[in-house]
């Protein structure tokens, strides 16, 4: 357990949900963007919240903790860990158990990625807040546990407890979301790649983006799509680079998808000219990402990318990285220079 | 090259296609049943067929080529056999070209894997006639190649040019069939399986089969079944036994198709009680078929299918076996003794 009032520092690290054909079941994380946060243990009286979030950036998100996605997750934290203590204490196998209506948690919230932008911004102040939180008290969580925890705060920015971001959030990599209830999550080993994502600076919300996908599939797609996506994960784990590359497609939510997304076909052309291996749209978008064997392939994806928003007059920020391998990480006690 | 008139012995196993989750992509091979067939190079004159089918079995196949599974397969063998001789001849590469108006094929087919049982009978004629041929002229063909010519057995069998069966009995152990036009392969690892197979004695007709499933499916099911399919392909790659155990769920395929199987839902609750890993219809029935960890567990499962079918006084045959890792098999020159 770190000791009261001692800050740690946490990198939370952008995802990207819906992996191509795998709407709703694949995910990564990447090495930037991150989200930065600072947290500690508080001693409260009872008549102070369990739970303060200062936001230092200019996002202005909710501060109360029911409002926040960061909040929320540790709502369920503290419930939880509440409820074994209740437990523990009735075995009498308690031991250095933490008493929640004396101490609480605060939390520094720098958002570097840009809430909206379809690279898992909830997701990462969520499972920042929870893999900070179980740090300070001595990890007595699961990351199961704590991805949890975290689609708690994922209700609370979408309405959809979800997992698809958290996941690779917390676990790093590549991960399947295999089943939500009961949830599993399994850890894919991938092979080096590059990934450029390009933000448009367009707003696409999830409500919208949800409706108007079909409720129903012709079974020939469907059985296209699975075909792609077994393709995919044996890509991933054999580092089949070609193999990934031509299992990089989806038959069924891209089409409807992409048209609110400006200049996604075009875009997506130049893209796997330039060399990609392939990509599509990050989460619900507006965020579009490509994936690259090679740095200067990821270099020339990401001119392409500014070129055709340039050439549409549209406001938009790239990143060139890789996948990040790690997650959520402690980067150590103290603070974040900056602040 | 084999020496004109000399046999060689093939094995061709027998197979499971529509793995579970993995309808219409995953299939794999096993140890037995098996086919076993014999070829040979004979010359001929141009009054005499280039294939000569001779069954050694009592199943009364057709033995003219184009109606015969095998016939179908070799026919398209020589045809692109002779195609690329005659670009051969033009570029002035030809070396030691096979005239096919002047050799043909022998094929005798002791048939041991029942017709319409639903472990790839036809699928192993193909195969086998194929692969045999390939290995009497000196290999020129791929596997992938041969893969393409036995589907024309599979168009006469089921009038579907489906690659299902044809991939594992090609390539043995799990294969995945990512995709169809253009055709391509995925050879998964798998660890050890064992498996049990109970086929029985009532007629599925693979089009009545095809013909009862929805063209439609829910969005919501086929996220399910893909998630499936991806914690199945990386359960096998890992060697995780639980995992692919938990990913042996089929929610849109076998709904619909096991109302065709007398007695399925109390045979799979039997069977997964006895311990079993998972399992399901085989192809498109009327076999049923069960992966287990252990050899003990698939003797147990045995029993529940035997036991089951004996109280529906059905007739029926089991086998326990694994999974077949090298496909069809030239098993030397010479004649199998029993002929």
């Amino acid at each position: 357990m770190v000791p009261i009032n001692q800050w740690i520092k946490i990198k939370a690290p952008a995802t990207v949900a819906n992996m191509v054909c795998g709407f709703d079941i694949l995910g990564f994380a990447v090495n930037n963007p991150y989200d930065e946060m600072e947290m500690r243990l508080v001693t409260r009286a009872a008549h102070q919240a369990a739970i303060t979030i200062i936001n230092t950036d200019d996002f202005n998100l909710p501060t109360d903790p029911e409002k926040n996605v960061a909040g929320a997750a540790l709502i369920a934290f503290i419930e939880e860990y509440t409820a074994n203590s209740i437990i523990e204490k009735s075995l009498g196998t308690e031991s250095k158990l933490i008493d929640f209506s004396k101490i609480g948690f605060e939390v520094k919230i720098n958002k570097l990625i840009k809430p909206g932008s379809g690279v898992g911004s909830s997701a990462a102040s969520s499972a920042g807040a929870v893999v900070g939180a179980n740090y300070l008290i001595g990890n007595p969580f699961s990351k199961d546990d704590l991805v949890r925890f975290a689609m708690n705060g994922e209700k609370v920015a979408s309405g959809v407890k979800h997992a698809d971001n958290i996941a690779p959030c917390i676990h790093g990599g590549v991960t399947l979301v295999r089943s939500i209830f009961p949830l599993e999550i399994v850890a894919l080993p991938s092979p080096t790649l590059f990934v450029t994502i390009v933000h448009p600076q367009i707003e696409v919300r999830t409500a919208d983006a949800r409706s108007i996908l079909k409720q129903n599939v012709q079974l020939k797609d469907a059985i296209k799509q699975w075909g792609n996506i077994a393709g995919l994960v044996a890509g991933l784990m054999k580092g089949d680079y070609d193999l990934i590359g031509r299992s990089l497609e989806d038959v069924i939510i891209e089409p409807v998808r992409s048209i609110l997304i400006p200049g996604f076909d075009e875009l997506k052309k130049a893209c796997k000219a330039a060399g990609a291996l392939g990509g599509g749209i990050s989460g619900s978008g507006p965020s579009i990402f490509f994936l690259s064997k090679e740095r200067d392939t990821a270099l020339a994806v990401e001119q392409e990318m500014k070129k055709l928003y340039e050439g549409l007059a549209l406001a938009h920020h790239t990143y060139v990285t890789t996948i990040n391998q790690k997650g959520v990480e402690i980067e150590g006690q103290g603070k974040f220079s900056a602040k």
